[in-house]
């Protein structure tokens, strides 16, 4: 740790505390502890004192003070990031966004809602229900939407609805000085000027920390289906997935299970055909579209040589169905006893898929490490899971996750297609951006001089 | 005009020379006249060498000899901008991307394309289409891709395929100092580092002048259908725009005319009902779909109130419910002989979209102008077109302008949704951005900090 950063002083503690109150305040080793890990690997590092802001000005406030004493600043949704986007790794001031989760106003005419960070996309989602509109990014995890915008979280869905990059059109943001800035509009068309809620987003709280968000909604669809198919090989999964996308059929979901995870599902209960597998969803205005969608995709399919497909728009089948993906984590982890999964994320073009699939097949296997792989093969994002019990076993799989980045970067992907870098991938920046990592440098220096908010992420250390 | 920059001297000429070749540069007052002005009514002003780039080295070279001379660089695609984007405002070099303009490589099970920026869309779609890809986004005029994305042109298919900005995965810049850069990743789930891409497209050529782009592209549907409503007044309009868009069906265009444009459009042969109307088109992978989005739209038209209402699946009457729209400005042109059309471009949330009507109207009266309003609903973008043939109605016809993007922007919106700000909207950036504008300037001179990159751009003159 080269860069060196000033202690948090008693009366640094004393104007913290005199802006947000003793209740929004924490040294105890308790509160430390539960802020110095997220739900990845990467080692604990606690801060020195945790502060919940209760407001945007609060925020910035904290941000001037801390900015004044040369203190770290480390933003905290509910650490569900992996790679540890929000440990506090030079100790600090952990700032949890967590107390600041209301919803501000729901523009329901507009199909926008407009947050504070700390709110949860599936609390959100569920306040929307009655308006009949939802916040469409899903991670998997409760994470807040702060922390999605921040480290531009997608999930399943993002093959229809986008990224939440794509669903953000107006954020406040608290830069290291203490100002407070609007980016974007409430306009769904905006080109004026700079992108500032673009360069924002996805910066993992290393330029700013975003305190307020107008958020783009969709109408909760009327009809949903889903659709199950199994491939003698990837190739032809693969093939169908660049079918069904050309068909023009819109598809909500288009999900990619290896057949060792179908293996590891039917162990827990399913009955899926031991195939590599797509799994899809379709999200539709009336019923009709949903059976014309389904023959589309049966004949593609089927050309495809599909060795099994079942299809439903019947609900509680369609849950039956899904049930196998979104329990795929949780069956994983009973699969391998006393053991943890690590879980890469890598992202290439729809095309290189299958030849990262094979490469990846091959590392695993040169490095005596089972791994289960699954992903967002509409988007070209893919998973793969890696089940490790002791440090050296964590080391190959360390080997065997670098050695597939490095793989995607040179099949024209990137080391992160949604979990973003933090810590674990701040070693690939270079080789994946050239000479764009010096002007991403550049925009870190410019907006936050000092260093001090969330230091140790994105940027390969010296 | 209180910056100033070098002259371009016999010196700088003969490096230039030297560097594109004699064929690619010229200072006769022909070419200069040619690139002094776009299809706004902004003035025209002279470069005093036009210089055409052959690949994007060279296009670094220009901008390296540029910073070292202290001599302004205005990029040029074609000159279909309308509010002075490319106007070479300082003199210096124009350097047009024009011979720019190959497809690099045709990426068709990605769904992408990477060109040169000279490439104009129309161009690019009628060689993407043995592909069966397009590229959605289409501002009207043949603009170049490079001047779309420098732009963020948006247009009437931006309701369902999004703004240029969002269809565009890659690309390669060209720094004021001569660096080049690529940025984002032909994976479309990104999630690695400061989304640079972002800060480049819309940027207007102030940051860096894109060199090359990976961009998005969509399967060419294969059935269309097109519906025209008619209602009694802007507010029942507006209401079933929310509507549709509430319902799930996935429109990719939903346009409002008032009935002064359909008057017009009317006195030149078609017979559309003279009310405020809405026109809409369905894109959809099976002809199912679109008679039960018709049925739905139809719906909520007469739940509206509508006067009137037709729709068609059918390629021809189409394509004639579509000319009305498409020919629009021409009839326009025609029934005002002798005279200009000045377009303004404001953006606003769409439950806004009745009060800037009103608002517009009023305006109108109280300046004695007549207007014509027209724009895509879907995205909450209008164009208020003016007709002026003299000097004293040109005066009030920019009082009217800024008296609409004031309102525009104390809804919630913006001063442009789609044409950019160039010179005729930078009076209008600190209204809309507030302290954020300081933030776009501190980057301006972060990557440009002589401003020879297209200055008098965007920012508002001292």
């Amino acid at each position: 740790m080269t860069q060196r950063f000033a202690a948090v002083s008693p009366a640094l503690l004393a104007d913290l505390t005199a802006s947000v109150g003793a209740d929004n305040l924490s040294t105890t080793g308790a509160d430390l502890a539960l802020h110095a890990q997220d739900a990845g690997f990467h080692p604990a590092h606690a801060a020195e004192v945790v502060v919940w802001a209760r407001s945007a000005e609060q925020v910035a406030r904290v941000l001037r003070l801390a900015s004044q004493a040369g203190v770290p600043v480390t933003p905290w949704g509910v650490g569900t990031g992996l790679e540890g986007n929000a440990i506090p790794l030079y100790g600090g001031i952990l700032l949890s966004l967590e107390r600041m989760d209301a919803i501000v106003a729901v523009h329901a005419d507009d199909f926008q809602v407009t947050v504070q960070p700390g709110i949860c996309h599936k609390d959100l989602n569920e306040k929307l229900a009655r308006y009949g509109l939802f916040f469409p990014p899903d991670p998997g995890a409760n994470a807040t939407i702060g922390g999605m915008l921040a480290n531009n979280a997608a999930g399943i869905r993002t093959v229809k609805y986008g990224a939440s990059k794509d669903n953000v059109l107006r954020m406040q943001v608290a830069l290291p000085d203490g100002r407070l800035i609007y980016t974007g509009s409430r306009s769904v068309k905006q080109s004026a000027g700079y992108n500032l809620t673009q360069l924002f987003v996805g910066s993992e709280g290393t330029l700013g920390i975003i305190t307020e968000a107008t958020l783009k909604l969709v109408p909760v669809p009327q009809f949903m289906s889903a659709m199950i198919a199994g491939f003698a090989t990837v190739e032809a999964a693969i093939e169908t997935v660049v079918a069904v996308r050309g068909s023009g059929v819109d598809v909500a979901a288009l999900e990619f299970l290896d057949e060792t995870n179908t293996r590891a599902l039917n162990a827990a209960g399913t009955d899926i055909a031991p195939y590599p597998t797509l799994l899809l969803e379709i999200h539709a205005a009336h019923a009709g579209t949903l059976e014309q969608d389904i023959a589309i995709v049966r004949d593609l399919c089927q050309q495809a040589g599909a060795l099994s497909f079942r299809a439903t728009a019947d609900t509680a089948e369609r849950k039956v169905l899904w049930n196998a993906r979104h329990h795929a984590y949780e069956t994983l982890v009973r699969n391998h006893p006393g053991q943890k999964i690590f879980i890469m994320d890598v992202s290439v073009p729809i095309s290189a898929y299958p030849d990262l699939i094979a490469f990846s097949r091959q590392v695993l296997a040169e490095h005596g490490i089972s791994g289960y792989m699954k992903g967002h093969a509409g988007d070209g994002n893919i998973h793969v899971e890696l089940p490790f019990g002791d440090p050296d076993t964590y080391a190959r799989v360390q080997a065997v996750n670098s050695a597939i980045v490095l793989k995607a970067i040179a099949l024209g992907g990137t080391c992160t297609g949604e979990h973003g870098v933090g810590i674990g991938k701040a070693a690939y920046m270079a080789a994946e951006h050239g000479a764009a990592l010096a002007v991403m440098q550049q925009i870190k220096a410019l907006l936050d001089p000092q260093g001090i908010l969330n230091p140790g992420k994105i940027f390969p250390q010296a």
